[in-house]
C-alpha cells in the first residue's frame, strides 16, 4: 500500500479575539498543505520521517507490540482521549514532565493515532514521511495539517475507511461519514499536541473551505469562493496567551469603548460571510472585492483598537497598500502572520514586487490561497515535483 | 484708549464626525491664539491692518456714516443677522457674488461688529491690527477667534461691556453676562464669515477650556486641566464636505459595522470628560495620562474606520509613536491638523526632537496647550514681545 495525503493550514479571516468574547470568527483554509505518504514495508520496522523539524524516528514492532491499549472499540471511544495510553506513550517516548517540544508532541501523536487504529489486529510495518508547506508554531494549523493527514492515512491503511482515489483520479475526498472519522481523530492527535484546543483547525484541515465558529460551535460554510491572498510571517514571536489577556483587560478597563468594537467584529464576520456566499451564486464583480477589501482594513483597524497590533504589521500593511494591496493580521496578532488579499485581475508583476518588498522586510512571504480543499488523497502525479522529492527521499 | 485682546483656536479632542450622527464631540481651546489691538485715534479713519492675509484697509469715518443700520437695539438683537446691513457692506467692499475670499469675509465681519455696536451714536476714529498663531483655513477655529477679539474689543470700545483690565493685572477675563454678550457677536461674525456655523468656535475662543456638543448644544465644561500638546499641519488640503459625506456613505453601506464605532467614540469622548474632570478635582497620576493616550490611539483607528484618515496622518502618528508619543487627527481629517499629547514628564529635548521630525515631513509644527483661557484681555507686558512687535508696526 502507498497512500499520499494532504492536508491545508488554516488562517482566521476575521473574528480572531472577539470570538473569545462570544462573537463570530471565520476561519478558513490555507492553501499552504501538510502532505504525508504512508507506505507498507516488510522491515518490521515503523519509520517516521518529518525531515521539517529534523524528526528521523524508527521502531521494531516488537517495542510498539508492548504497548498496544488493552481493548478500544475504535469508531465508538474516539471522542475521549485514551490517557492511560497517552501516559505509556510519553514514558515509551521518554518525555519526563516539561520537555514537551514539536518533536515530542509530533510522535506522540503519531504512535498514539497508529496503536489505535491498529491495535485490535497486527500491527503493520510501515514508513510515514512529511513534508508541510506551513510554518510550524505561527497559528496556522500545521499541527492540526498534520494530525488530520496522519489520521486520514492511517485509517485508510487500517482499512477502517476506503481509499478513495481511482485509478483515473488526480486527487478525491472522502464522504461526509468517513470525514467525521478522520476529523475525530485528528482531533485526539490535536488534543495530545495543545491540551485544550478548541478544534476549529482540525476541522479546517479535515473539510476546507470556511468554517463559521460561535460559542464553541463549528459550522461548515457549504460554498466559498477560491480567493489568492499573499501569507506573510512577519517572524516576530507572540505569545496567544498574552495576546488573549491583553484584550481582556482592555475590555475590563474601557467597557463601554470596547464592546461596541466586538460587535462591529461580529458585523464584519457575518458582512463578509454573506458576501462570499453571494460571490458562490452570482457573477464575481468588482465590487464583491471591494467590499472584501473594506471589511479587511476596517478589521485590522479594530485589532489595533484591542492593542494586538505590531509595528511589522503595520509595515505589512503600509507596504501593501502602496501597491493598492489590504492586509490584516491573523489569528492572535502581536506579531505572528498577516493575509493580504489578491484581486483577480491583481497582475502577477504586481504580486511578485509585493513579495520582494515584504522579504526586504525581513518577512517570509508565500502566494497561495484561501477556501480551497480539505484532506484529499493524491496521485502521486498531482504533487508539486519538489513536494514529491521530499517525500520519496525517506 | 488702547486695547490688547486675544482668544484661542479650537481643537476637536474627540468626537469629530461622530457628533455628524448625534455622539458626543469635546472641543477644546487651542492655544495658538489671535491677538487684536484696537487704539481709537484722532485721524478720522477706521484702519484695520491683517497683516497674516496681507490686508490693511483704511476708510474715512464718512464712508462708513452712510452705512449705518437705520436703528438697532443692540442687546436685544444680537442673535439675527441684519440681513440688509450685511447686503449694503457686500456692496460697498465690492464682493459680487462668489468673489468670498479671507480677506473680503475678515472685512466684513469687522465692518459689520463696528457699524451694529457703534452705529447707536457716534463712529469713532480707530485703528484695528490683527495677528493670529493659528494657520487659516485648517480647522483650527482662526475665524472665530478673530471674531472673538473683534466682539471684546469693539464692545469694550464702545462701553457696552467694561475693559477688566486693572492696572496691576497681567491678564483679565470678563464675567459671564459679558462673555455671552462677546459670544454673540462673535457668533454674528461667523455667520457671516461661515454662513451656517455651528457655534462651537466662538463658544470656545470666548469661554476656552472644554466645551461638550451634542445635537447643537453646547456645554462649557466647568474646569479642565491644561494639557501640552503638540499641533501639526500636514498641510494636506481637504473638503470638510467631501469628508462628512464619505463616513455617511461609510455608515450606509455597512450600518451594522459603522454603528458600533459612532457608539465607541461616543463612550471615547465621555470617558475622556470624566477622566479630565477627574484630574482637576485628584492628584493628576501618569495612570490618567496612560488612559488619554489610549483614547487617543483608539479614536485615531476609528477615525481610520470612518475613512477619514490619510497617509500623512498614518506617518505623524508613526512618527510621534517611535518617541513614545500619541496623536490623533483633529476636525475632518483626510489630511489637515494632528494632535500630539505631551506627558508632563515629556522631556524637552523630546519635544524638540520630534518637531524637527515632524517638520522634516514637511509638516508645520507647534509646541502649544489645550484647554487654556478664553478670551482674555492684556496689559502690553503680557503680550510675547514678536506679537507686540507686529502689532505695534501698523
Amino acid at each position: 500500500m502507498d497512500y499520499i495525503v494532504s492536508a491545508p493550514g488554516k488562517a482566521i479571516l476575521h473574528g480572531e479575539h472577539a470570538v473569545v468574547h462570544g462573537k463570530v470568527a471565520l476561519a478558513v483554509s490555507l492553501n499552504l498543505r501538510t502532505y504525508l505518504r504512508l507506505k507498507t514495508t516488510t522491515t518490521g520496522k515503523v519509520c517516521i520521517n518529518l525531515p521539517n523539524i529534523d524528526t528521523f524516528l524508527s521502531w521494531d514492532l516488537s517495542e510498539l507490540n508492548q504497548l498496544i491499549p488493552c481493548s478500544r472499540g475504535m469508531r465508538e471511544e474516539v471522542k475521549r482521549l485514551d490517557a492511560e495510553l497517552v501516559r505509556r506513550l510519553r514514558e515509551f517516548v521518554g518525555i519526563t514532565n516539561g520537555n514537551l517540544d514539536t518533536c515530542n508532541m509530533a510522535t506522540l501523536a503519531f504512535l498514539y493515532i497508529y496503536l489505535s487504529v491498529f491495535g485490535s489486529g497486527k500491527l503493520p510495518s510501515l514508513t510515514v514521511s512529511v513534508w508541510s508547506e506551513l510554518p510550524t508554531g505561527a497559528g496556522l494549523g500545521s499541527s492540526a495539517a498534520y494530525s488530520v493527514c496522519l489520521a486520514a492515512a492511517l485509517l485508510c491503511a487500517s482499512g477502517v475507511i476506503p481509499s478513495p482515489l481511482k485509478e483515473w483520479d488526480h486527487t478525491a475526498r472522502w464522504c461526509q461519514e468517513d470525514l467525521e472519522l478522520i476529523n475525530s481523530w485528528a482531533f485526539q492527535g490535536e488534543m495530545i499536541i495543545h491540551g485544550n484546543p478548541s478544534g476549529v483547525d482540525n476541522a479546517v484541515g479535515t473539510w476546507g473551505g470556511m468554517l463559521r465558529f460561535l460559542a464553541g460551535k463549528i459550522i461548515p460554510l457549504s460554498r466559498v469562493p477560491l480567493l489568492r491572498i499573499l501569507l506573510t510571517n512577519t517572524k516576530i514571536p507572540r505569545s496567544t496567551k498574552v495576546l488573549v489577556a491583553r484584550v481582556k483587560d482592555k475590555i475590563n478597563k474601557f467597557p463601554s469603548v470596547m464592546t461596541p468594537v466586538l460587535d462591529s467584529v461580529d458585523a464584519i464576520s457575518c458582512t463578509c460571510e454573506k458576501v462570499l456566499s453571494e460571490m458562490t451564486c452570482e457573477p464575481i464583480t468588482g465590487e464583491h472585492y471591494n467590499i472584501l477589501e473594506e471589511l479587511i482594513d476596517i478589521n485590522q483597524h479594530h485589532l489595533n483598537v484591542m492593542g494586538v497590533g505590531h509595528p511589522a504589521l503595520d509595515t505589512l500593511c503600509r507596504v501593501t497598500m502602496e501597491r493598492g494591496l489590504h492586509s490584516k493580521l491573523t489569528g492572535a496578532g502581536g506579531g505572528g502572520c498577516g493575509i493580504t488579499l489578491l484581486r483577480p485581475e491583481t497582475d502577477s508583476s504586481v504580486v511578485r514586487s509585493t513579495v520582494q518588498d515584504l522579504r526586504d522586510c525581513g518577512f517570509d512571504c508565500w502566494e497561495t490561497s484561501i477556501g480551497g480543499p480539505g484532506v484529499q488523497q493524491h496521485s502521486p502525479l498531482s504533487v508539486k515535483e519538489e513536494v514529491l522529492e521530499i517525500l520519496n527521499r525517506y
